[in-house]
């Protein structure tokens, strides 16, 4: 599981930073990448990164101002040209479908694979094996969505060892123990699963925000997160103007971090009126209220391993 | 007068080419440009280009295929941030009107310029003193129109050597010869402008096509062009595939610019298949057929001279 950061600028794109859109890359859990909005030119940005769009299985629009929606079209074509078959699941707020509709009826663009588009609402919104997602509404203006995206616990591990101590082979038993399931021996010898296993491994939690000023449904969304991304679109200096557009600042960010306990914060979508000073100033500001944070950049990415 | 080409791939964005945009600067004719085709990531590549969004003045699109649209909203947002205010005409085949409020709408573009959506037919779509511009259809599967931008013949130069020769004063009267207004003297001496004008300059014309496989239309826009602008997706040897995809070779291309007698041709929207020694093989096989052929290449500029 890794986050890999396509766009990470705000409003235009730049020279040096791109609109945003954000993957999250799922190879070893499910062969497939997720994606967290699609500002123009993103699949310009996935050409030179190590992304595959055959392997896009989902598409999370967190609100549909156009730095955040207008590579979509461009992006569902070329998974087309470039061999994608299997379906593809969009999320987003009320608005997004007729955009798709649009966009593919007008350009006569005729997919060989199954969009479906869902517009959501507050609340769990995909659910598997594997990840529940969830989203909650932030304040921009425009509804705009943050989503936590949930990986379940795991089994804990089985204590091989201490089977074999007491005597138990290796075979169908330890499977269902590993299962946690309680197993009743021939000799009337009862094992208790829990006896034998660990416990559970917790599952990854990382949460996303769409562009938000502070609000409570932050710390809803990334209570205990492992990596929390806010957006940062400018320096505490500007606040005021920050608040009156309905952003944040680094300092906003931080503090949702802090507030929330998260254990990492991503900082991205930052105006490209800050040089490369002022962004070193921005995250370090940042940083003074939440140590552990890092400030994203095009072609960056970050592993996020089991703790 | 010049054009500059913004992106000249074929289909799908590459590392080396932009989908297809171009631009045709008038900044001495009229302080602006104006901008054929705006596939995704045409304001990307207008950022490290000496154009201005703010003086885009008229936007013509060939067809609705995604390569040549879908840059267009970002485009439109980026022209009010960057401080543009001046109206924007955008021409192009029915279903651009519903495209482009779609977008505007749905992503709450609220524009502070007056943008007016021309959906076209064949014939003349816009005249002025300077210019006339007119549009055929061409053969693509779907509408795609060529445009001709056509210069007004400029009013021969006035022989001041002349008139000094003749014992005649600059003054007003020179303004009313060049004008092309025959003037009496005081002494009843009539001068007739013929007498002191060049022949008329003629305008320059530029005839810019979008997708195409062969067919009449061509000729017709085309004939006698300064410039013709042609795509080229395919080399000759894919020849029955470029006109099973209604696309054209670049010999497709060479052929129409002979038998249109233009002065100079221009192959554009090559499919990324082809690696640069591809591409000189492509570009030599038209110029078998008509030598003063060029391959467009991202950023690279053509000045448009009075002959
Ligand atoms: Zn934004
Ligand atoms: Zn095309």
């Amino acid at each position: 599981m890794e986050l890999y950061f396509l766009g990470t600028g705000a409003g235009m794109p730049s020279t040096r930073r791109n609109v945003t859109s954000i993957s999250l890359r799922l190879n070893q859990e499910r062969g497939t990448f997720w994606m967290i909005d699609c500002g123009e030119g993103t699949q310009h940005q996935v050409l030179s990164s190590p992304l595959k769009p055959s392997q896009l299985e989902k598409l999370f629009i967190t609100h549909l101002h156009g730095d955040h929606l207008f590579g979509l079209p461009g992006l569902l074509g070329s998974r087309a040209f470039q061999g994608g078959l299997t379906p593809l699941d969009i999320y987003g707020p009320s608005g997004l479908r007729e955009f798709v509709e649009t966009s593919l009826r007008i350009s006569e663009t005729h997919l060989p694979y199954e969009v479906q588009v869902h517009e959501i609402d507050e609340g769990p919104i995909f659910e598997d094996h594997q990840f529940v997602v969830t989203c909650h509404q932030l304040a921009h203006g425009v509804p705009s969505y943050g989503y936590r995206m949930e990986e379940r616990a795991a089994p804990g591990r089985l204590n091989q060892a201490k089977l074999e101590d007491e005597g138990i082979a290796p075979g169908p038993i330890y499977g269902q123990l590993k299962a946690g399931m309680d197993v009743t021996l021939p000799n009337g010898r009862v094992l208790r699963a829990k006896t034998y296993l660990s416990s559970p491994i917790p599952g990854r939690k990382v949460v996303i925000l769409g562009d938000t000023t502070p609000c409570s449904a932050i710390a809803t969304l990334a209570s205990g997160a492992d990596v929390l991304v806010h957006e940062a679109t400018y320096a505490s200096a500007d606040e005021a103007k920050a608040h009156a557009h309905h952003h944040s600042t680094s300092v906003d960010a931080a503090t949702a971090a802090r507030e929330s306990g998260v254990k990492a914060l991503i900082l991205t979508h930052v105006s490209a009126r800050y040089d490369e000073d002022a962004l070193c100033a921005l995250l370090r500001e940042a940083q003074v209220i939440f140590p552990n944070t890092f400030l994203a950049s095009d072609h960056a990415s970050m592993p996020i391993l089991r703790t």
